[in-house]
């Protein structure tokens, strides 16, 4: 059982907290005047050579906070600074001891264009979209969080904002600031218990193993959270970093369609993303997605590209080029949806969402789902959550098991010269291969490769979610007879690696 | 019946022809020497204002001949010159008569991106690809002759030299010229028999109301044809034109896939175009078919686009581009095809060949057809004709008849702005409307059409091809409800139409 420090005015803190664990410090303040924009508080936390500086919160009814994630072992001390007497100078110090099972610390960018867990796992994002889910009723958000438990994907974008848009044009329960639509907001004071709710979602999605892409601003809105101004948005910022950083499974997505959002300009965004680089002392992954033009991922600000189709028939097929042009992961969350609303993004079939997820694995890079199934209580998956209804979700499940069973340094593509013109292949040179045939469906294809080294071949059907793995190995050059259906790939891995490689190589996936 | 005349030497040639049928007039002359390259015979053919010259042949055995595809009815004089004193001065009379049934002429541009028969019936390309049909044996080619019959295919890509590719190394039993393989050709000698052949098939093609897309130089050859340099190139194709200019459903295709064909640069290609322009007195249509890179289509002799997609996942989808692009007919020859074999341009399904077609249809295109399913004998339509397997054709014979039901002037691309970035929509502004949803599957679309007008709607299944009326009719903004299945095109049609018109259109395709 953890127990409780105090400081030296006694307040409460836990004395223990796993590594990447969620430390926080309890304090007591004023309540009087606005304490969201007039007291300051930070503290700063230190264990041997590390430090970190972080901010603290007004948590309403003169509560305030301080959280902390530490990312190593040991103890950790403590002290924090403020403009009010009660607020300053506290310290004290507390254990950080293993990380908690399951908990692998933040996620990061790995090999340049892919993503490990900061104790090195790998993390392959398998995402879908629930824009408002934290937005519904109590019951629908356990609705969803049960939905996720049995579902393959491991990241979720959702929005801090509520949203108005089609199929979403109820009004919360809660807002992220007092005021109402008719009377107008005050962006200066913050509703504590709508961040509650959004820390309590975080959390269980932590719990799930999901990363929470959360969508700082959006453009979906009738309230007027898309345009407070400069100062308003600056403070929320503030605020919300102050509140999440220090949870490890945060990711900021700074926009959603950052190009519909007319009244912020590139300088605007700019400056919003210096607010988070600088007030998350942790670095989570950042990025900004779009809806036509693509913002310019290679800002150094931007650690991985977010991105939305820009073409109705050609979207993951990109994913190689892009990953050239930007030198960074590449994720397309948005690829279009399975469902059958009017929009062309959001009425795809299945298969099609599956290749395009598929087309973008061997490309080296990574598609994300979305479910908008017109629904008689307006309750669509890729805005409200609840149940998923698609074929989808399980052929990516299927996609992530192989894609666990890859190459541990992710995806790199693999050309073949010429023969590569209508058959994109990822994987390791020399070790995999894992070749996909998306809509096209020969009865079987010549292969050529290294002779030196003996391959076993799977012949993956990605649609039924069957492997048949060949009986012969393969070397150099050979024909392998295919099934003359859509959606087939084919994985080659070599059975023995020259050097002191094993293989199949054990692999971790969480 | 027709009558026979003779000229002043008693040669035979009929004394009444139809209009943009064949006249012939056959001359006997030396047989010594080297009758193809040493005779020069040129006819002059005039009416009222109207002359043509055209070059005549040697059909061997010491048979000459000049043909003559007369364009307007009257009487039509004759006069020949040869450096050969028993062809030169021949002269004499015929009369032309009103077209025989079905033949409307050769085909023109029309509209300036569409097509029409000389006498204005409108002509809606739906071709489809049989390489090397009259390189086999006459009984396949008899087969081929009786699939196309009864197939909905009007246009018919065919190479003029013998073909040697995949699933298709067989030696012909006639080639074009006096020689072997193993010996050599003698390129100024032309085997008369050959073309003879080909004639005899165009002939019959010209009665199944099927245009012969004709491709002089390919690249699929092992016997020297596609590489004769350019004195035997011109004496070729000078020979080919004489034969062939009177056939009125003949078009020159330059080449197929000009750009592997690494022995011969622009500079050629525009120096046999200009052959070509020159020699044929009808001015047939004039197309270069790519491999990777388009030949410019804008050059002037160029008369419509015959492209291969570039790409493999997109393709009929930048048909309104390339329109803008090259202002002229876009024919997508080859958009992939209905098949199953290795290489992805020729194992595609017939449902996405069939969504190809529409894309380019809607969007003010051609799209063609072919097929390549493995053969245990490697008789593949594609490259041998034979016998049709596919899904494809049906649904294509479908497409027709609904284009045979659309705007007399063609398919002009409509945007409907912001709301047309994923529905294409082609017709005729104010009249005629149709959208085509392709694999996206909306339960419904809102439109907005003119205020003016009311609108029947079909909702057109293009894959079971079926069309339901709708029962009201439609006007401004409103709501129609979609099955929420891929492959769906709506017409919306005015049943009223302001001033002179009369709607629907009696329309004639041929």
């Amino acid at each position: 059982m953890r127990k409780c420090k105090e400081t030296a005015d006694g307040r409460a803190y836990p004395d223990e907290v796993a590594k990447w664990g969620l430390f926080e410090l309890r304090l007591e303040g004023p309540a009087s005047g606005n304490p969201f924009v007039e007291v300051e508080l930070v503290a700063r936390f230190e264990s041997e050579d590390r430090a970190f500086e972080t901010r603290g919160f007004y948590d309403g009814e003169g509560r305030y906070a301080i959280r902390f994630m530490p990312d190593r072992e040991g103890t950790w001390t403590f002290k924090t600074r403020s403009n009010r007497d009660g607020l300053d100078g506290q310290g004290g110090s507390f254990s950080c001891v293993a990380a908690a099972a399951g908990n692998h610390g933040p996620v990061r960018v790995a090999q340049r264009f892919h993503f490990a867990y900061s104790d090195g796992t790998r993390y392959l994002p398998f995402g879908t979209t629930c824009y408002a889910w934290t937005h519904q009723g109590a019951d629908l958000q356990e609705v969803t969080l049960r939905t996720l438990a049995s579902s393959p994907f491991n990241k979720i974008r959702m929005c801090v904002f509520p949203k108005y848009y089609d199929y979403n044009r109820d009004e919360p329960e809660l807002f992220p600031f007092e005021g109402s639509l008719e009377k107008g907001w005050d962006y200066k004071r913050f509703v504590p218990a709508y961040f509650r709710n959004l820390e309590k979602r975080i959390t269980e999605l932590g719990h799930l193993g999901i990363e929470a892409d959360l969508i700082l601003f959006h453009p979906y809105d009738h309230w007027g959270f898309a345009t407070m101004g400069p100062e308003a948005d600056g403070l929320y910022l503030r605020y919300l970093i102050a509140r999440l950083a220090a949870y490890r499974n945060v990711w900021w997505a700074l926009a959603n369609e950052y190009d519909l959002m007319k009244g912020k300009s590139i300088e605007d965004w700019e400056r919003l993303a210096g607010i988070v680089e600088n007030d998350d002392p942790y670095g989570h992954l950042r990025s900004i997605h779009n809806c036509m033009g693509f913002y310019d991922h290679a800002k150094s600000w931007i650690t991985h590209c977010s991105i939305q189709r820009q073409d109705v028939y050609k979207t993951a097929e990109y994913t190689d080029e892009w990953r050239t042009k930007y030198g960074k992961p590449v994720v397309i969350d948005e690829c279009a949806y399975e469902g059958d609303i009017n929009w062309g993004w959001g009425n795809i079939t299945a298969q099609e969402l599956v290749r395009r997820c598929w087309e973008g694995y061997v490309r080296g890079g990574y598609v994300g789902h979305g479910e908008t199934f017109l629904d008689p209580n307006d309750v669509l998956w890729w805005s409200k959550g609840g149940r998923l209804r698609g074929e989808s979700p399980a052929r990516i499940a299927f996609l992530r098991k192989i894609a666990g069973e890859g190459p541990s340094e992710g995806m790199t593509p693999i050309s073949f010269g010429w023969s590569s013109w209508d058959l994109p292949c990822g994987g390791k040179e020399g070790e995999y291969y894992l070749f996909y045939f998306g809509f096209n469906r020969p009865r079987f294809r010549d292969f050529s490769l290294p002779a030196d080294g003996e391959f076993m071949c799977d012949i993956i059907d990605t649609w039924n979610m069957i492997v048949s793995r060949l009986e012969d190995s393969y070397s150099g050059g050979f024909r392998i007879e295919l099934p003359g259906e859509q959606y087939i790939a084919l994985r080659l891995r070599r059975t023995t690696i020259p050097g002191p490689h094993s293989f199949p190589p054990s692999l971790s996936w969480a």
